[in-house]
C-alpha cells in the first residue's frame, strides 16, 4: 500500500508522557498527510532528553520519506529539540539571520530577550517554516520538519509547508457500520481481505451512547477498489442478517 | 527522577496512524501509572504489521520495567498482536484453557465461533488479565502487559492488573498559571530549574477561549520540594509584575 512517500511523527515532550496533555498533533498530521497520499507509518513520543530525541530522530528519519517533529522549540529551558536535531545531523546550531529579523520585527525593541532570540537558532543548513500564529518559525533540515508543540501553531506551520510536499495518490477510506459482532463475521471478513490485498480493512468495535457495533474501515488509493470491497462487505453482512450502513 | 520502576506504552493499530481514531489509551495509562509512581518514559504507535510489532516489543521491553501494549487482540484478521508478542519472546502461541473456559461460559453454545476462540490464544507462559467488560482476557508475559485497544476495556484491564504492580513513590505535580510570556521569564525560570534538579519544571503556553498564558508544571515525588519550588516560581513571577495562580 505504500509505493509512494511515507511519514513518521515524533512527539517531543514530558507533558504527553505524563498524561497531563492529550496529544492532538499526531491525529492532525496523520489525517492531513493521508489526504496528501503520505501514510504515517510510525509515531513515537519521547521525553525532553537530548539523547532520546537524537536516537529517535536518527531511527525514524531513516525509516520514512519525511519525519515531522512537534514540541520543544520555544524559549524555555525545557525546549531542547534544536540542539538534539543538530546532533542527529552532526551539524552545529547557528542563529538564522532571517528568523532573527522576523523576531526582532515582531517584538518591541525592549522585548527582544536573549530567550526569544534562542527561537532563531536552527541546525546549520536548515530552512525556515513560516509561523503565521506567533512568528517564531519552525524549520526543515534534510527530510526532517521541526514544528511547534502547541496544536494551533503546529497546524499553521504544517499548512505553510504542505504545498512543498509531493505526495502519492490520496489515501481514501470508506466505512461500513454494522451490528454483527466481530466474532461472528471474522471468518468471511478475513476472506474479503484476502481477496482484496489492494485495500486494507480494519475492524473497530464501538461502544458508545448505549450503542454496540462494529465499524469496518476500508482504506486504499483506488476509489473503484474501495467501492467493490464495500459492496462485498455489505453483501457478506446481509448474508448474516445484518442491515449495514455505508 | 526515576530511581524506581518505569513503563513504556506501545499502541498497535492502523486506525491511530491514519488519524481516524484519536488515541486515548496513552493519556490514561500515563496518568494512572504516574499516580502509582511509574513514569512512562516512551510511547510508540505502530501499524498492524507483525515485524514492526515484534521489533517495537523487543526494544521497548528492554528499555523499561514494564511495557503495556494496547490493541490487536480481537477476533478479526487485523488482530495480530498475540502472534507478534509470542515471536518477540520466541515462544509458540497456545490456547489458554482458562481463557477458553471463560469464553465458552460467556457465549451461548451456538455462538462459540473459531474466531472468538482465537481470543483464548496467548503466547506460551502468559497469565491472564481479567476483562470485566467483555470477557475476552488480556495477558501478561514477562514484563509485557497486553491490553485491548477499546479504551473502556483497556482501562478495566489496567485496573484489574494494577494491584499487582509495585510502583515507586507517586509522582505529584503542581501547576502555576501566569500571564508573563515565556520569552520574558525564560532566564529566571531556568535558574529555578537549575537550583532544583530534584523536580522537573515544564513550561506550556496556552491559547484558549481568548486567553493567553503559560502553565508552569512542577513534577516530582517530594511534596515539600514541590511546595518550595512553587513558592520560588510565584516569587519570581511577582518580581516580573505577574499575579500567578497556583
Amino acid at each position: 500500500m505504500e509505493p509512494g512517500p511515507t511519514a513518521a511523527v515524533l512527539i517531543i515532550g514530558n507533558e504527553v508522557l505524563s498524561g497531563r496533555t492529550q496529544d492532538q498533533n499526531l491525529a492532525f498530521l496523520a489525517r492531513r498527510l493521508g489526504e496528501m497520499g503520505v501514510p504515517v507509518i510510525e509515531a513515537r513520543v519521547v521525553r525532553d532528553r537530548e539523547e532520546e530525541i537524537v536516537q529517535a530522530v536518527r531511527q525514524l528519519r531513516d525509516r520514512c520519506t519525511w519525519l515531522f517533529t512537534t514540541g520543544g522549540i520555544g524559549p524555555t529551558h525545557d525546549d531542547i529539540t534544536t540542539g538534539a536535531v543538530a546532533r542527529a545531523f552532526g551539524v552545529p546550531v547557528v542563529r538564522h539571520p532571517e528568523a532573527e529579523a522576523r523576531l526582532r520585527a515582531h517584538y518591541a525593541p525592549g522585548e527582544v530577550t536573549e530567550a526569544r532570540l534562542k527561537m532563531a537558532d536552527v541546525p546549520e543548513g536548515a530552512s525556515l517554516i513560516d509561523n503565521p500564529v506567533s512568528t517564531a518559525p519552525g524549520y526543515r533540515i534534510g527530510n526532517v520538519f521541526v514544528l511547534a508543540g502547541v496544536p494551533v501553531i503546529a497546524q499553521a506551520m504544517f499548512e505553510s509547508l504542505a504545498p512543498a510536499l509531493q505526495g502519492g495518490p490520496p489515501i481514501r477510506s470508506r466505512t461500513v457500520r454494522c451490528r454483527t459482532p466481530e466474532g461472528v463475521m471474522a471468518g468471511p471478513l478475513g476472506e474479503v481481505q484476502r481477496r482484496h490485498p489492494e485495500v486494507e480493512i480494519g475492524s473497530y468495535p464501538f461502544f458508545r451512547r448505549g450503542e454496540v457495533g462494529v465499524s469496518l474501515v476500508v482504506r486504499g488509493t483506488d476509489p473503484e477498489a474501495l467501492e467493490v470491497v464495500v459492496r462485498e462487505l455489505v453483501e457478506m453482512l446481509r448474508g448474516l442478517g445484518d442491515d449495514p450502513e455505508t
